[in-house]
């Protein structure tokens, strides 16, 4: 666990080209004087109901970035011409704030959220800014509002920081405006009541990312065009879709979530984790990262192969057949991991072997307990960063 | 030139599901109370300038289309949880108005952009419209404010249609909430004294569109990823992309406009006008088709070939060696047609010939008089819908 550095001798300093960079000392605090009513815990709705307050900080590209401001979670009122409503300039990240066992709050790894940022909003042209003080910044935002965290493990306090291009100008170009900010919402656990596998499209007519494309960033421009093809797969009684790439049929991500698998290595006998390789068309995923971290330190390696590498639905397929498939599950933010119990690929169907009794297979039920340790500071982590 | 009809007859009629379609009937007028000074047709700033008024339609899943306003262009007011700021729930069109010389308003081919915006809108979950409905509202918008629309060829009124997804709910879902809106610009020629013939870097390394994507749509996501590229084209001195895709080197379009070559075929000794074909990842430009149609129209068979069908990088660079390149043009709605000079690939130069003292080939300079003239009522076409 780490604690944050003070920012009392931070002021505001030039970077590059002058312009100001994003600085914690110049934070301007308004509080709300009307404060909303708490949902009891079992009421909330994911990403609809909001905590008091937001972070927003403009940036221009005369002088750099603005004062930090904390106000009321309130409306944008941008121009119809702005930016972000034509050509797509948006990019975000997701990450949890928590309620540790010994009572303090912590962020999980949040400095890979704003490495990520960074990538995103550099990639189409929006500003960079400092992440350790965007950081710093969150802090306050969660300890203002920290009433808004349910107590209880698997509570949480969703953040979405977001990166948008505010200038009224149809033009394509890049921005001289630009607007970050972070607006919260207390969630409960994804698996009320434990784990619930999933089914699964295979996909390979319509393709979320292209060597050469922008799908390993977390821009908006990624979301939307997947949200028809997953209606489809829905409609066809999947959850979501798993993504295939290419000739080889690579199997890449599902549905807004990195794809592990495990199968039985035919000529050792080992088991071997399966995540495809961060080649510019897949997230780099926060949970994706701390997997393998956590499976190259703690699994022996006398029984497992840790492996970032593609597989093909056609090898998968092939490895259940003979019964070398020993669970599935899909990696991200808001559910850890997300048990696979099924895929169809071309009318084919591929079953996914699950714990007797259970809806998960057993590394997936053992990711979960270390990750939600770390988080929840049940094992003390340098990942869980404590932010009072 | 075909006269809208009247809209007496119309009352909002429910679509499927039971929805409200989109109905021009039921539009309601705000007229401004500060009507804006109007620049000198001079100083028109495209897209920064805008008329006193804007078109607002707002959508939601339970009721479908409201009834549509006119009322200043003012500020759009939404959560900062908006599907549109996120996920970029955001498709567009640009088309003009012009003044024709009888003094009537005209629109181009507006039938198409309508169709596009459809196709749009659909791919990414938003909802579908009665584009005859729209296209007499935008008749509206511009007879209100056709004082914005400059005399004289070459002046026109540029007309921004955008639909966003308004829902303020973070989960990565279809959108409850839309908003269509139009606003406008006026501007100008974009060639103030004749052509100028442009310098195009050809890039591989960054891929604008593929199969199984959304290239082929007009969509925000498709644009933010192009600035990064494109700025780096400019510092090589170049003022576009020329995009590249595949192993066979596939010209696809330049910057955000349709490309077409023209090229001496070796077999028949004719001029081939050649375009990249229909197959998903090309944008479905109105001036594409219009230049098309009107080629295979007026061009002598005797001559010309009129082709869609893919050019590869390679032999544009074979046929200008071997002195077949005639000539070159990207083409879209705010150029029409602009002449290329130059391309590079991979450090190798291809130059391209344009007429003696000019800055543009003949059947470029050509497809700008048959499009004008047709935009303008000095011919008159089917093409030219008069909205007043």
């Amino acid at each position: 666990m780490f604690r944050l550095k003070s920012n009392s001798l931070c002021s505001r300093s030039l970077g590059k080209r002058g312009l100001a960079d994003l600085s914690a000392a110049a934070l301007q605090i308004a509080r709300t004087k009307s404060p909303k009513k708490k949902l009891p815990k079992d009421q909330l709705d994911f990403g609809r109901t909001f905590i008091d307050h937001m972070l927003k900080i403009n940036w221009n590209s005369t002088d750099g970035w603005q004062a930090p401001q904390i106000e009321a979670h309130g409306p944008l009122v941008l121009d119809p011409s702005a930016a972000v409503f034509h050509y797509a300039f948006e990019c975000f990240e997701g990450l949890k704030a928590y309620r540790a066992v010994d009572g303090s709050l912590r962020l999980f790894r949040p400095d890979k959220n704003m490495a990520r940022l960074n990538k995103s909003s550099t990639r189409i042209a929006l500003p960079s800014f400092n992440g350790q003080e965007l950081i710093k910044l969150i802090g306050e935002l969660v300890k203002l509002d920290q009433d808004w965290i349910p107590e209880g493990q698997g509570y949480s306090l969703y953040l979405r920081p977001n990166m948008i291009g505010t200038e009224a100008a149809l033009g394509v170009h890049k921005p001289s405006d630009a607007m970050l900010y972070v607006i919260a919402s207390p969630v409960g656990p994804y698996y009320k009541t434990g784990f619930k596998a999933v089914r699964l499209e295979a996909t390979d007519n319509v393709v979320r990312a292209w060597p050469g494309g922008v799908g390993d960033k977390k821009l908006g421009a990624n979301y939307a065009p997947c949200i028809v093809p997953q209606a489809e797969a829905e409609k066809r009684g999947f959850q979501q879709n798993l993504w295939i790439f290419g000739p080889e049929k690579h199997i890449t991500e599902v549905g807004t979530m990195n794809a592990f698998f495990v199968v039985k290595d035919k000529s050792t006998g080992k088991n071997e984790l399966i995540t495809a390789p961060l080649d510019g068309t897949i997230l780099e995923g926060v949970t994706r990262d701390s997997i393998l971290a956590l499976a190259r330190e703690r699994l022996s390696s006398d029984e497992w192969i840790v492996s970032e590498r593609y597989a093909s639905i056609l090898d998968i397929a092939e490895a259940a057949k003979e019964g070398r498939l020993v669970e599935a599950f899909g990696a991200g933010t808001a559910a850890i991991v997300s048990p696979i119990k099924y895929i169809e690929y071309h009318g084919q169907g591929i079953d996914i072997p699950l714990q007797e009794g259970k809806e998960a297979g057993k590394l997936t039920e053992t990711i979960l307990k270390w990750i939600t340790d770390i988080q929840y500071g049940i094992e003390e982590h340098p990942w869980s960063v404590r932010i009072n």
